[in-house]
C-alpha cells in the first residue's frame, strides 16, 4: 500500500465534488475562502509523509484547536477537569445553550463551544490572556515541529467583534459558576486559539502524538500519557464532528475533530495522523468534501477502528 | 364594601404567614431585606386610596419595571414591537434561553426577562443609555405622580456586577440580530429600571391607568390608548407571573406583574389597581404572601374578572 | 346595544375571509366539511339569544368537550384532580408529548389532549365506558336544555382508528401511573366525547352556567360552585387555545376553548355565552374566521374582560 | 497474554463490588435475580474460549437482542432502513420520547427502544409475530451455534404487561407512520426478542461475527458484510450505552451493546467478541460492575480500538 498513490488517488475522486458545501461566512476572512480548495497530508508513526492537493495552504484551525488546548488542559488538570466538563455527545447542535442550561452549566463535552470555553478557562485561571495565548501558539508550533505557526489576527478580531453567541455562552457559564476568570480574557484567548492558521502538513504532525499513545514517534516527546491519548481519541469518535459525530464513526470509523475553517484532523491510532482541508461545510458544519475524503482513506487504507 | 376594612382584614390574614418563602439574594441590596415585611395599597379608578401594613416602605421593583418600559414602547413603535418579541405565555422559567433558542431570538414574552431585554433595546435605539434611564424614572414620577421615585444606585451596580445570565440573554438576542444596541448599553438601561424604587402607595398610582382604558383616571392624562391598556393587561394574565401565571389567574383571576423584590402589581380593569410587597419569593420567583394576599383581596371584593 | 345587529354585523364581516384555514383533514368526517360554514349564537345570563349564520348546523365540537367532562370531574373530585393535572398553560402544541415527559406524566393542564385524557380516566374510575359517554351525553344534553344532542358515531369510530396519537398519549399516563382504567377503555370515551355533535345555539346554551358563577341563569341549577367557574373561565383564558392562548387573550379578551372541528365556546363572565363554528383553522388549531369573529364581537360589545 | 488468566484477574478484581447498583425491577422475572452473579465469557476470532465466574448461568439479553435484529434487518433492507432510522447518538435517556417528537418520528438510532420498535417492524412486515419469534430465536441459535436458546415466556408475557411506555413508543411511531403493522405485533415481537435467555459464553458466540467482518471466523458463515460490521460496530461505540455512550468509549473504548437484564457484548475489531453480565445497573441503566469489568479488561488487554 503506497501512501502517496492513496492520497492522489483521494484527491482525484474528490475532483467532482470540489465547491460544494457552504463556506463559513460570519467573518469576512473567512467568507472570502475560494471553496474549491482541497488538502490532505497524513504523516505516520513511523515518520512516513503524504500530501495531495492544497496541502501546504494554510487555513484557519477554528474548533480543531480545541482538541490542543485539551491537552494542555488534561496535563495541567488531570481528572479533575472532568468535574467542570463532562464527556458525552451532545445530541445537539455545536453552540446549543439548551442542553447547558438543562444540565446546570456542566458542558456536554470539551469539544463543542461551552466545553472549550471552560478548557480555556481552566488554562487561564488567573493568568494574562496574552500569555497563554502565546502558550498555546508556541505548544503548537512544538507538536508541528514548525516556529512559524501563528494566529491569524485580523480572523481573531473579527471573532471578536461577531462572537455574540460565544459571548452569550461564557457569560451563562460564568453565571452557573463555571467560568472563573472574567468573561472578556476567556473570550481573548479562544478567539485566538481559534485563530491559529496551519496547514494540512502541520496539523497532520501535530496530530501525531494521538496516534502514538501520547508520545511523539518522532521525538520520542511526551505530550500525554497513554491513557489520556485513548480518552483524547474516544472523546473525538463521539464527539468530535458536532452532532454529525455518530455518522462520521459509521461512515470513516476514525476519531477526528473538525472545524469550521473545513479542517478536520483525523487519527488512526498506532498508524497515521490525517489531516484535509476543504471550505465548504455540509449543513452539520463539517467540510463537506473533507468529510469524503476520509471516508474514501478509510476505505482505500482499511484503517477503520472497527 | 369598605376597601380599608378590607385591606385591613387581608393585612391581618397575612399575619401568620409573614417571613414565609425566601427573600432574593443574588445581591446584597435585596439579600438584606427583612422578609417579614408586608403591604398593601390600593387606588381606585375614582381616586379612592386605602392601604395596610408597610405601604409606604419603597423596595425595589425589579421585573415590575417591564411593565412600565413596554408601556412606553407600544406608544414609541406601536404594533411593530411585536415582530421583534411575542405574547405567548413561555411555560417555563422565567430566564430561560431555552426557548429563545428554540425560536430563533423572539422571545415569547416581553415580561420575561430576554423581552424586556428586547423592549429596553427598542427603546433606547441609538440613544444615550443615561438618557434613557432619566426618562423611564421620569415616567414613573409622572405616573406616580411623585417625584421622588428614583434608581437605588447600590442594587443598580450590583445588578451590573452580577448579572451574567442577563449578559448571556442579551449576546444571545445580539447574536439572533434581536438586539441592536450595544450589550452594554442595553444591560446598563435594563439594570437601572430594575433598581426603581418604588413603595406600595406609589406603585398602585403608577398603575392606575391601566385599569382605567390607558387614561390616568385622576388627572385625565392620556397614558395609552385603550386597546393597548387591555392588551397589556392579557400579557399580565397569560405572561405575568412567569410560569405561574396560570395558578395566578386561576386563584386570584386579576393581571399582574411581580418582580423577584417581592412587589406584585394587579389590575382590576375598571376598578382598581392595586400593589402588595413581601420579601419572601415563593418557588415561582413571585411573593408568596403577596400573591395569597391577592387570592384573598380577590374573594373579599369578588373583582376577579372571571 | 342590539345583540342581534352585532351578530349580524360580525356575520357580514366575516364574509370576506370564509374559507379560510386548513380544515382539519385527519378523519373523513371532518375533511369533507365545507370550509365556508360560518355560525355564531350567544345567550345572555337573562336568557336573551341571539344568532346569526350556520348557527343551527351541528358540527363535532372535539376538544370543547374537555371543559366540560373537566366540570363533571371537578364536581365529582374536588381539589383533589389538580393533583393528577396541572393548570398551567403548556407553551407548546396542544398534543405534545415531550412535555409530559419532562414533567413526570403530570399534564400541565386539563385543556390538552394529555390532560384531558387524566381527566376522563378521572371520571371513569372503575365504570364502564359506556355507561360514562351515555352520562356525559346527558350532561350535555342536560346543559343544552336539549335531549337531540348525541355522539357521532362515524367520527368516534374514525377517531379510534387514527388515534395513534392519543393512544401514545394513553399509554405514556399509563406508564408514569396517571391512568388507572385500561388504555382501551380511556380512549373509547375520549374519542366519544370528541365525537360529540352540537350546533352553536346549543355550544352557547351548554356554556351558560360558566358566565353565571356556576348556575344556569334560566332553569337555576346548580352546575358547578362559583369558585370552580371562576376557575374553569381561568384556565379557558390561558389554555384554551392550545399555544396561542396568549393571543387570544391578546386579541380578544375572552375566556373559551376550541376544537379541531372548528368550534370554539367563549365566556364573557356575568354577561353570556357565546359559541361560534367555522371550519378553516388556523396554524395553531384554532378556527382561523372563528377567532377572527370573536375578536370582533368582543370589540362591538367591549366584553372584553380587560 | 494468556486469556483465561485475564479473565481471572477481571474476576477477582470485580468481587469487592459485587452486588452494586439496582437490579431492574420493572418486572418480577428480573427483579428477583441475585445482583451479586457476574460472569464473562470471550471468545477470540481463532476459537480461543476463556469464561469466570457465572459464565454458564442464562440472564434475559433484553436490549442486547437490538443488535441482531438490526442484522437481520440489515441484510433485509440494505440501506434503505436508514430512511427509517439515524445513526446519531441520542444524548438523552434510552427510552426518550422527546427526541421522536422533535425529529419528526424518526428515531435517533437503532439501538434507542423506538429505534428497535422500527427495525423490528421491518423485520416483520405483513408477517405472522410468532414466525418472526422463531426467525429470531432460530438466528440466535445459529450465531452462538447453540439450538438450546429460547425466549423465557415469562418474561416475554411480563414485558407486555408492563410494557407502556413502549406501547407508547409504537403507537407515536405509528402516528408518523414509521410503524406499518399493527402496534400489538410489533410488540408482541419486541417484547420476546427481549426475553431471549442467554448466557455469557452462548452471547460471547453469538456476537463473534462483528469482531470478524461479518463471517462467523469458526464455520466461515456470512453473517453481514464488512461495511455493515464495522457500521455496527460504530453504532455500539457511539449508542450502544443509552446515554452513557461517550463514557464507556472513554473508559473502554471497546464497541459494546448492554441490556437492562445486566448483560453487555463488547467486541475487540479484529481480535475477540467479549460476554459480561452482572445484573446491578448504574443510573445510565447499564450494568455497573460489567461496564468495571470491560473496563478493566481493556486495561489488561490493551484492546481499545483507540
Amino acid at each position: 500500500m503506497d501512501l502517496t498513490d492513496i492520497l492522489a488517488t483521494v484527491h482525484r475522486d474528490m475532483q467532482a465534488h470540489l465547491g460544494r458545501g457552504r463556506v463559513a461566512d460570519y467573518i469576512p476572512a473567512l467568507a472570502r475562502v475560494d471553496p474549491k480548495h482541497f488538502g490532505i497530508a497524513l504523516i505516520t508513526c513511523h515518520g512516513q509523509h503524504a500530501a495531495a492537493g492544497d496541502s501546504a495552504i494554510p487555513f484557519s484551525i477554528q474548533s480543531v484547536s480545541k482538541l490542543f488546548t485539551l491537552t494542555l488542559a488534561l496535563e495541567k488538570h488531570g481528572g479533575k477537569l472532568w468535574k467542570r466538563v463532562g464527556h458525552e455527545s451532545s445530541g445537539s447542535s455545536f453552540n446549543s445553550i439548551v442542553q447547558l442550561e438543562q444540565e446546570q452549566g456542566i458542558p456536554r463535552n470539551p469539544l463543542i463551544n461551552a466545553g472549550a470555553l471552560v478548557v480555556t478557562d481552566a488554562l487561564l485561571e488567573s493568568g494574562a490572556p496574552a500569555n497563554l495565548i502565546t502558550h498555546i501558539t508556541a505548544f503548537m508550533q512544538q507538536l508541528a515541529d514548525d516556529p512559524s505557526i501563528s494566529v491569524d489576527p485580523e480572523v481573531a478580531t473579527s471573532e471578536g467583534e461577531t462572537g455574540f453567541r460565544n459571548a452569550s455562552l461564557a457569560n451563562f457559564l460564568r453565571a452557573y459558576n463555571n467560568l472563573h476568570s472574567p468573561v472578556a480574557d476567556v473570550l481573548q484567548v479562544y478567539f485566538n486559539q481559534c485563530a491559529l492558521r496551519m496547514n494540512c502538513r502541520q496539523l497532520a504532525r501535530a496530530g501525531l502524538f494521538l496516534a502514538n499513545a501520547g508520545i511523539d514517534p518522532l521525538n520520542h516527546t511526551h505530550i500525554t500519557t497513554p491513557m489520556r491519548a485513548r480518552r483524547l481519541n474516544a472523546l473525538m469518535m463521539t464527539c468530535g464532528h458536532y452532532d454529525a459525530s455518530g455518522d462520521v464513526a459509521f461512515r470513516v470509523g476514525l476519531p477526528g475533530k473538525s472545524g469550521v475553517g473545513g479542517g478536520i484532523l483525523a487519527i488512526a491510532p498506532g498508524r497515521a495522523s490525517i489531516a484535509v482541508w476543504s471550505p465548504g461545510l455540509n449543513p452539520a458544519g463539517n467540510s463537506l468534501v473533507g468529510q469524503m475524503a476520509l471516508e474514501r482513506l478509510a476505505a482505500l487504507t482499511g484503517w477503520s477502528v472497527f
